[in-house]
């Protein structure tokens, strides 16, 4: 295997599969990443296993050269030191080049490294998907549907199925729901061309953090494609596989109240940033929990207390309001969440009394959802 | 006490005086922050009893007004909650004022926090130093000295009085000495107006360090008072109070050789760069050993051998070389964190065989100077 490479294009490679790639995996050659050249370009690979990522350099694309004099053939070299050495050569040319004894040289400038390497075949297969059954949708969308759900899952190992985010696809509307049993986050989008169906589909958070910091903000599109045990993330340059969950996620449409008793509209930011001050004395204490009050239709009263600390209070006016006078507690720290993932000026919170559920969604727009139980103090 | 100041210029003061302040300390009223508000202005006061920081805003600068409706008073508000809270405020204005049961209110739009406080006559009253005995110098000028410096003490308690940097002042001349033993670094500026002169003065590595963090890059001057135990950094707006360490430093300017067999002169960012690449491989190995040849008068060769990993060889062009030829092996951390330190574009290097410490200066500058011990390999 022989290539030259231009240095800022396999930089970016390596930093999109180094996601996959950990330290501590129980099997020794994943801690390493697979360079493989072929006429028509180089793909690096990393995976833990739970995750693996392709990541392709063509050698020609829109009349640029990245990849020149290529050498057919493929090595895994130590992701410990391969990404640092890359990143701190002198040139922005890079010859990389491998013998018969798996010895790797790398030479940019007057810097020369020599390398020992693994052998390819050692690597493990990853698993080839059907891509007949996926769908397409925009990358930031999909970006978009990540953000607003994945930070509700659970991290609590006890019921292992919440730790994902349930993919749902049916009657071409693709689903994303969260929860740790204390909230719930959901967003729906319509998906014109699928021609796919699936309803337990449950893919890791984690895996789901990773796809969200290696996608681009592009407006290109990203295909996906699902069987029983993998789903396949597909975008021009990258492949990105995740295992999903095992197990049955459990039916969360009963837990979402259909009316409710109080109903108030509010900006978001303003109530963002009441909230998180009436936080700052709640630090200590577990829950966080923040009180709010309806003292009439125009304003809103947010509160803390904190018996060592001292207290806060403060008011924000509201833009409407309907129905009964509240009284409600709840983790300031899961309005926050939920509150950040709403990428909209106003929200409507809707309360079906002080032990119920209550939920929030931006104004006119139902697909994004989220939802928080209360905590009783009053 | 009460007063009304605008919010950035306290969350400035806030910043400073934070430095000194530690959650850990064993005396508890200094996990908080005291405020004193006079006339004039307000002063903040935090200290972990090694250091403390005293931070003035005047209720009038150039013709700005800062700080209103004053009336005098002292407290003592817990450092933990008090910064956040002052931060997240919703408005520039901030009313703080103390009732007679210790409760302090904040105010800024319609945000209210009412805290619990302690009282500052508890607050330990900090040491008033004598400033006859001071001298100035630029603010610019102390930060570089400490920045070529500091690095270079011991982290190693096993010999306390090296962790600080030794200060001299002697013939009208200041000069910085730091060394953990195995490397050195030294600064030396004239001060014209000094009327003192101290030979024994070691502050701890520490306190310089939040120092350099603290002072702003400036055209002023700061006024420099020391004790018997403690020394005073004076600014306009800031005292910086720091103990001494007790005990001898050692006598260091014997360690420095007065003559060299081999002299290379080349270009600073280019030898620090070759370095960084050939530590990258010895990463693991606690010495970072880099090699260092000069095979004939135009060019040097840095190498490193890490059996496990590979090997990594480099030549670099340097500009003159004067003596004998030369194989010597040393920490590359040492090296990398001598060269960063000269803000020279070339230096000059000076060795005396393989197993002697060799010299490190810019080139025409004799007053910035490190020092470091090779290493037995060759």
């Amino acid at each position: 295997m022989k290539f030259i490479i231009k240095r800022d294009r396999l930089i970016a490679g390596i930093q999109d599969v180094m996601k996959a790639i950990s330290s501590r995996t129980v099997i020794p050659i994943l801690t390493g990443m697979k360079i493989e050249a072929k006429q028509h370009g180089i793909t690096l690979t990393g995976s833990d296993s739970d995750i693996s990522i392709e990541s392709y350099i063509p050698a020609e694309e829109d009349d640029m050269v990245y990849v020149e004099q290529i050498e057919e053939g493929s090595i895994v070299l130590q992701a410990k030191y391969f990404p640092d050495i890359i990143r701190k050569l002198p040139e922005n040319t890079v010859e990389i080049e491998v013998d018969s004894n798996l010895k790797v040289t790398i030479r940019s400038g007057k810097a020369e490294f020599n390398l020992n390497a693994q052998d390819a075949e050692e690597y493990p297969h990853l698993p080839k998907l059907q891509t007949d059954d996926s769908f397409e949708m925009p990358i930031d969308l999909l970006k978009s549907m990540i953000k607003q759900t994945v930070f509700a899952v659970s991290t609590m190992e006890t019921r292992p199925i919440l730790t994902g985010v349930n993919l749902k696809l049916v009657d071409k509307i693709l689903a994303f729901t969260a929860t740790d049993s204390h909230r719930l986050a959901k967003r729906e989008i319509p998906v014109a061309d699928a021609n796919i169906e699936f309803q337990q589909i449950v893919v890791p958070g984690k895996s789901l953090n990773e796809l969200y910091k290696i996608l681009d903000d592009t407006e290109e599109t990203v295909e996906i494609s699902v069987t029983n045990n993998q789903i396949l993330f597909r975008t021009k340059h990258l492949n990105f596989l995740s295992r999903l969950l095992d197990g049955n996620y459990p039916e969360t449409s009963r837990l979402i109240p259909e009316q409710s008793k109080t109903k108030i509209q509010v900006k978001t930011k303003e109530l963002l940033n009441t909230i998180d001050r009436a936080s700052l004395l709640a630090k200590e204490e577990r829950n966080n929990v923040v009180r709010l009050f309806t003292p009439n239709d125009s304003i809103i009263e947010i509160s803390s207390n904190s018996p060592e600390v001292g207290n806060v209070v403060e008011e924000i006016g509201i833009q409407a309001m309907e129905g009964e006078e509240l009284k409600i507690s709840f983790s300031s720290k899961y309005m926050i969440d939920a509150l950040k993932a709403i990428e909209y000026d106003e929200v409507i919170i809707e309360f079906t009394g002080a032990m119920r559920p209550f939920v929030i969604h931006p104004l006119n727009e139902d697909s994004i959802l989220q939802l928080i139980l209360p905590v009783r103090t009053f």
